[in-house]
């Protein structure tokens, strides 16, 4: 399985599309996009921080173990870090596969797993007061 | 949940990326292709056939039931028909939800729902021989 990795400090931008093989039978994108309420306050956006070196190894390392589980040709996962405002998305995870089944469960396992065990850190920014 | 159904004899085309709430934390994207390998055997492409409008009705009524067990703030689905190459999209769709959980489960469901009970066909149509 191929395996792309990329963090930016700027608003994602979505790879071109292409598909390496004539085997590709599904192209399945994710955006995970910050929203305004969270634990029931509204916020503004929130602040996102990695131990970057670690946090790439560490999903090589999960992404290599799902890639057992379900195979798939490709997935191409970009993070934000920093500031990132409501109604941007923070995440974007892109997966190739020969089949629908593989791809869909390795996108969710994907994002469990960053979420459960990668280093990166959200801090939540409450919206800036009525003017 | 919003609701679209298109059917086209094109190639399919994305619809603009719009965020109608400051709610929505996932947007799926799906992308079904033709593949070259169908129970072994080489294809140039596929033909796609509907009835039209019982295929809309029935696919509504899947997702009216499926929005009860997942909802989601919106889901679009194209599906090409026609002569689909290799390579290219014979399905498209995209949700937006709150929460990841949901839409992905919309997603699978739809899918499988579109797959076993929408007057939808399709006819195999090998490859051209070698010149």
């Amino acid at each position: 399985m191929d395996i792309t990795i990329e963090f930016t400090p700027d608003p994602i931008v979505m790879p071109p599309a292409h598909l390496p093989s004539r085997e590709i039978g599904a192209a399945l994108e994710f955006h995970g996009i910050v929203r305004e309420l969270e634990n029931g306050s509204a916020l503004a956006g929130l602040h996102y921080e990695a131990h970057e070196k670690m946090a790439r190894r560490r999903l090589e390392q999960h992404l290599a173990e799902l890639a057992t589980l379900y195979p798939c040709v490709a997935i191409h996962c970009i993070h934000r870090l920093g500031w990132v405002p409501v109604g941007e998305a923070s995440l974007y995870i892109r997966i190739l596969s020969a089949h629908r089944g593989e791809g869909i469960a390795l996108l969710a396992a994907t994002i469990d797993r960053l979420k459960q065990d990668v280093p990166i850190w959200k801090m939540t920014q409450p919206s800036p007061p009525a003017p």
